[in-house]
């Protein structure tokens, strides 16, 4: 009987729902098992479906393969993607004080991250979910715009957005709130800073909430104050690029062809250079989940991905601009979750 | 010529200040160079110190790898904490690339982490930082009581905390902040819902803020109405379980100590059994580091380690209590940084 171990939190929390900080989750043919700690005793019997709760005394994850062991298990698959080096070796210790037991290729890496994979592909529910999480972010977006001045630091309107996030019933931010003004527009991921808003200059908003587990992720660049031609310009440049990238993503489609697309337009904008990360990723439980949109990615995309689609050009010593939106890929193309206008704003 | 990878994010931060969330190390007797990516290369140039940025066209770890390679390494040392298994695959298959330069045995796993151990032990700047961090979360703790009131929700005061600890320059809070309020109080990880506070019952706050990269970690647990005899002495058993682990630090001490202080008092009080988990943890540029303060921990504090004292007992369908402090490790005793009140609070 072959048997799983699941180490990563969030494909813990994908399986049974259980949200501890702790958990290792084994499942064979017969049983499913969550082993956690003293502290989550509550929680587990709230929150765990489909699985039984085991407390453990010590290590979870010992107590988990030891479990799978007396349970006759023939071998324990694992993902190496979410287990590292050292605990390998726990992994082998812990087995060597059962050895009777154990054959000696019984650990093994799964050669692709199954749940990861599953995760991938979000069903209807996970998709009211996202689309939930995304309305919010782009409510965030509106109520933000009024709070925009030269003057203010970023700091505090990353606070003022946090608060009515928290107010509105996020359970948390999806990473570190970026709000990264004039100059420092040209830094892709510049995490709100004491800096002030400055009387001209661009200001991008790349934030997002987690709603019921699930992520949302979305950047607006705006303008404070008059801007010049070149600004201008580079905006519907940017802009244009992300439409288009918007238009190239539909099930089936490899994700370099939509990384591509954005591409392409920027160089027909002689902005390509400046545009120096990849187009997007796929977003769910994690902020940063497979599939990568990139050069070379010669996966394909699915019906029920959720991806983010994010141009953006950086030109060190001026500014930076980057417009993102989280999208469901369907069999009709790009089902786009966050809504809030991409207009030019001018505040 | 040995050499040393650094794959840990919060272990580069460390070693060169660099904060981005795509950063490889490479460390030889004559040489450390930073591997990171486009969107990098502004913050790289501001941030990292002692080292020479590589901004690397494709994976900034087989780059790094490939480098230690054209620069004579005779092995490569790595964290088997930091690196998964599949990192690890990825790295044998970047080397089989280069199999003439690379002897057999070229990656070797460090038999203790050897950053992590650096920062274990943290130097007077760096407990500076913390005092500031721990400063600030004593005074949101100030700040908040006046929020709470029967009728608001967890979420509501997380809320509140959270944008004051913004407004005050906090880059981040250190982890989710937990709101535990009435019967969600026996849960040590409730983080803040959306139940209200009821007219009576215990109210656990556990926040943290990061400032310059540093983490606070704090507990209070305050009652808002009348208490029971019953409340108001577990209450007090908890504070001297949490003072007996104080008096028990000490540069020298083992950590199992400092958790057999605390349980000691629980039990003379006959709520040992309540306390579910163990009674601290190392903190950082991390909120969970090394060392540990539980059972069967031998490790002996030494003077400069960060840790939090934190004893609870959680009354499944009652209540739960928890008091935690941070505090730095000298050979006279422990340095509290969480000056806040211990004292008992009825709103």
């Amino acid at each position: 009987m072959a048997s799983l171990l699941v180490t990563r939190l969030p494909d813990v929390v994908y399986l049974c729902g259980f949200t501890g900080s702790n958990a290792v989750l084994a499942v064979t043919a017969k049983h499913a098992r969550l082993y956690t700690d003293g502290r989550y005793t509550a929680q587990a019997k709230q929150e765990a479906q489909g699985v039984r709760v085991v407390i453990a005394k010590r290590s979870a994850l010992e107590q988990a393969l030891t479990g799978l062991v007396n349970a006759g298990a023939a071998s324990v698959h694992f993902d190496g993607d979410a287990t590292s080096v050292a605990l390998l070796r726990t992994m082998h210790e812990t087995l060597a004080k059962h050895k009777k037991k154990s054959p000696p290729r019984f650990l093994k890496p799964l050669k692709h991250s199954l749940v990861a994979e599953l995760r991938m592909m979000k069903d209807a529910e996970e998709i009211a979910c996202m689309q939930a999480a995304a309305d919010l972010g782009s409510r965030l977006f509106d109520h933000i715009l009024a709070f925009i001045h030269p003057g203010v630091t970023e700091v505090e309107v990353a606070a003022r957005l946090e608060y009515a996030a928290r107010k509105a019933g996020a359970e948390a931010m999806s990473f570190p709130t970026i709000v990264a003004s004039g100059l420092r527009s040209a830094m892709p991921h510049g995490t709100a800073s004491t800096a002030r808003i400055p009387r001209r200059g661009f200001v991008t908003l790349d934030f997002g909430v987690i709603l019921s587990g699930y992520c949302s992720d979305m950047t607006r660049t705006v303008h404070v104050g008059k801007a010049t031609l070149r600004e201008r310009k580079a905006y519907e440049a940017v802009r244009e690029a992300q439409e288009q990238g918007l238009k190239a993503v539909k099930a089936g489609v490899k994700c370099l062809l939509i990384d591509r697309a954005c591409r392409s337009v920027l160089k027909k904008h002689k902005l390509d250079k400046y545009f120096t990360h990849s187009t997007g990723h796929g977003v769910g439980l994690e902020i940063h989940e497979p599939p990568r949109l990139a050069r070379q990615q010669e996966t394909r995309l699915t019906e029920g991905m959720v991806v983010t689609i994010e141009p953006g050009v950086y030109l060190p010593g001026y500014f930076g601009i980057r417009i993102e939106d989280t999208v469901s890929v369907t069999s009709a193309g790009a089902n786009i979750l966050t809504k809030a206008t991409k207009a030019w704003i001018e505040l």
